[in-house]
């Protein structure tokens, strides 16, 4: 990269739009131009606006840059990731599309838009090409990409290592998500200590963990995706864990292997697509396969390859479908900033910017 | 009850075995008289030996009484209740029995026996009379009689209660389980802050909650159990709760009902045998149905009925199976201590003392 | 008691709302006949407009009444328990107390009022007597009389009982404060998972544990109260607990006990003042002395006495004053309702309803 | 460095061994050359004997490392690191000074010796050449030298800053300490889940405490250490935290500072003694000073500087002493390996090795 791409964060002060300034810190290609946040914080410094809530530091890099409200007026960048809530996406995205910039966005608002790639590069990078179709659709020199659902991440890359040796007909997928994934404050700790919620988003969750992987396991035809046929069923619950989304999973498979270690051997093997694989953020490896009878946990592993990676373990025979295994993966990293800046960097490296 | 029958409790200082003493204080039928322990706490006093690990206060009538070694010749009681290690119980526990103690056992040694009740009296109390055959093969004058795993427990008067209406064919199961449930001192905290566990008895436990069912929702005939021919996934996990065991619970039928509402109605109006329905441990009501969008919750509800009452929520129609929905039972009183408390009441009430 | 005296709660669906409704349940002397909330709950029944947090369940007797506004025509009752906001509580007492309602308040507006009796009875139970004089001053038919501080409740009972015998000059406390004491939602999850909070109330608690301490501990002299001349120095933290404030406290002496056997007998022969032993609420004992290394312990140790005992261990020599120990509370109930209920009681017992 | 420094860890499959192997990973002086521990893993390769608690994965370069026994025969390094227990630390460790090792050691075994420097760099650098005296003494080639207590090491070096300007006189001194603390598997998750534990070590920690911080921040005279001539008084509690121990100290200065600012600005300016300053794990600063109301806090702040700062918070004047503030070390390194390697460091740069 000869001059680093500008990019501006919305929602910058919340806890995805720090896990956003703590990924782009020093980041390769990109250099962070504008933070954009409510009217309330506008006008301030960011480190005076902001209850910083990661463990690692805020960066130096944030700390005077002035907080400018989430219009196109005031944020002029080449790539505007948002972590803005999902109401005010709906409305603010569009524009920024409209005006030119290439948006993504964790929010759901427009991951079920017929042509919005919802992506994980690892699993669907080619998907990225029905941005051509949006920007005809649209009338839009900018764009609007979306990364899935933190609990569909992990999963989604899970089965589409599956899928493609194996071919997955069903799917029993039940979480124990961390509490940031509610974001911050969310959820109360007289609601979590010694107790779980056997519910997220009252049903919301599951019912994009049940949709979500349809379309980036299905297949891009004519400038649209025609959505996998599997079948999802999806239970998830809150559990005290700060970061780190594990999901037990069963699944049916329309070739079944003869054997656990054939299944072993196709997950530690997946490669993510040529064009997805040596991006700033690939996740190295995609995913790591634990043998231990007790692994992955969210403490130990949801770090491996810098946050990125997708960590299986338990591999082993179902009784009723064919296999079941645990799925960890990072939810705000993998399965939300990271997501989105890996998105960015393939779409740059596509030459859709 | 004319005069009090004297029991005892083998393993008294563990904190199953603290749970056995807190029930059985003031204990309508049941007078303790002998704390039994390993031989190192032997001949010292209850208070003295024992680090007291429940919330509620040692109760006074175990102070001072002096720990036994868990002999035949030490321990003479009608009611031997046995919180022993599996190891030792599988020693022990046919010295009672043929020494004329009834063992009401929550170990899991004897629990595939085929002349051995394994047993939970709103399920299958009629099981009991399989002690009449045990007596007969091993020519005892006492008897063992088990309750199941603590997750099978609540998984199970889930089930009866749906079997006999609906029955059932395919079971998921994933447990979020509680910490009590690895006895004292159990998990560390440095395994369990900030994480989960995704296994349970390193597979020993899926394996419990694959079979036990199917026991206890079998047939007794000819003076032997048919297992009910159900098929069952189970994933069992560790979170950090003390109390309280959630399972996550999918199910196929071969009679669907036509709607939720029939589910919930077919739940909240399951009754116990007429012989398990009055005893003095009889959870009141067998199943309580809560019907908001995020119970229950270990918490909140784990005292529901004393700590014996089933607790269902989240009842709703699933994409694979016919429908799904939330268990939740306390582990250590009906799925431990109290379970067991409440299968020596029903052999009393059978005459089979 | 002929007929049970009519109560009302003020911001009865907050936590500390709840505590009161849950501890008037059954209570031999009182009725609840008036709920008082915000405006966006009035109108609405108790259990639809509540989020219960309490792990014993909602009593049955509020389920269906309807929650009024915050007003003295909506609210007429003898007795009126405020758990309202420290702002709300600010405006609306008077306007009780002019009505003619004793408020017996948990809000600290009021507690450095001159005519206001800030009470623990088993302290300074004749402080009550000042509402006599507040009638005067205000011309009210009513009266507000108040409970401390949850971290100053358990310290200052402490302190009684050893300023009697001792005479105490300086203290040294240093708190570790449950989360139910910042009310519900509180403390993030996020903030306290893996963590401590060095500062509650930002400064304020610390304020407030300096001086109200010496209020109790004062003088009722000519219808004022002359502080008690004792220098505090106070540090709090919030951890991840969920009831029970713990203090770690140091003390000098005027006269300072030879050994630490004395300062035992002392505290646990701790009686209240007759006129506040017999109350419904008045704790059983004042205080429970625990002579084990590792104990008071809030989850073990909390509702000793149904939650109103004061609990004190690791009495020991201090190498800089005279000795050291730790204090135990519940903050909900002893350090916040059930104080509010048990001043209610006096003020009755007093006749000075 | 020509040639890198050969080094050793006995105890290196516990949690502080562990934690000596994750930082000795690319250290750019030391080279880990052996692993000793119990006879039960002794021959087994690292990774198979080690249950890894950290979360930071095992380093590449121990996995295949074979475990050797902790014997002066199998260990030969110039420096051998010791994270023994105290009991089996007090036998080998002069065994492997005799052999002509430098133990730098992290038990409490020699801490008191008075030819034993007690160490923290950033502290009391010069105390290092008691290690001549030592020798002489012993007729050693090698040498013990010890690091202290992790809840004396954040305060020692915050009392130093103030002592050098203010004469520290008197030192109130609460922890919150860190499950970590207590090795692995240390704390039951049942025994700190909803609680503290208001003692640390039955009181030992305490005493550590009120003695550590007088020897090394005494002065060193003729070949002997005059202990500093502070009171301490000391409480230790155990807090659900990982890794960080927070202490809220009050002190009493013969000189006391006019003003906060004074204190935050000395605090802040506090440099290492010239030969500790620029070591390969010199703290980066030695104190980090926060302003904010509510830190540090052990989550957020324990890694700042690598873990091996030490971060201070709270400053204020104190109503009974001068000045109280906050503490927060990170306890497994700074307070534990870090410091021991550090040691290591000054002992090599000051010629002694």
């Amino acid at each position: 990269m000869s001059s680093p791409i500008p990019v501006a964060v919305l929602g910058a002060t919340g806890s995805v739009g720090q896990r956003f300034i703590s990924l782009l810190d020093n980041h390769p290609w990109f250099k962070v131009v504008a933070l954009a946040a409510s009217d309330k914080s506008a006008g301030q410094k960011y480190s005076q606006a902001t209850r910083w809530v990661l463990d690692s530091p805020m960066p130096d890099y944030v700390k005077d840059m002035v907080i400018v409200p989430a219009t196109t007026e005031a944020v002029q960048a080449k790539i505007v990731f948002s972590a803005l809530h999902n109401e005010v996406a709906k409305d603010l995205e569009p524009q920024f599309a409209k005006a030119g910039s290439a948006v993504c966005s964790n929010a759901s608002s427009y991951r079920r838009g017929e042509d919005v790639p919802l992506l994980l590069p690892e699993v669907n990078a080619n998907h990225i090409h029905l941005v051509k179709e949006q920007r005809k659709n649209k009338n839009w020199s900018g764009c609007i990409i979306t990364n899935p659902n933190c609990t569909s991440t992990g999963l989604t890359i899970a089965l589409k290592a599956l899928d493609d040796t194996f071919g997955v007909k069903k799917v029993f997928a039940v979480s124990l998500q961390a509490l940031s994934g509610a974001g911050y404050p969310g959820i109360s700790s007289m609601d979590i200590m010694d107790n779980i919620i056997p519910n997220v988003g009252n049903g919301g969750e599951e019912e994009k963990v049940e949709w979500e992987p349809r379309k980036m396991l299905g297949k891009l035809n004519n400038n649209q995706i025609d959505l996998a046929d599997i079948k999802f069923s999806a239970h998830t619950n809150r559990v005290a864990v700060l970061d780190g989304h594990t999901v037990c999973t069963s699944v049916e498979f329309s070739s079944p292997p003869s054997d656990i270690q054939t299944v072993l051997q196709t997950l530690s093997s997946y490669q993510a697509p040529a064009e997805a694989k040596e991006l700033p953020s690939s996740p190295q490896p995609v995913i790591s396969v634990r043998e231990e009878a007790d692994r992955p946990q969210p403490r130990l592993d949801r770090l491996t390859g810098k946050g990125m990676s997708t960590v299986i373990g338990r591999v082993r025979k179902d009784s009723i479908l064919d296999i079941k295994f645990v799925v960890l993966s990072h939810n705000t990293i993998r399965g939300a900033a990271g997501g989105s800046i890996y998105n960015a960097e393939l779409l740059v490296n596509e030459g859709l910017l």
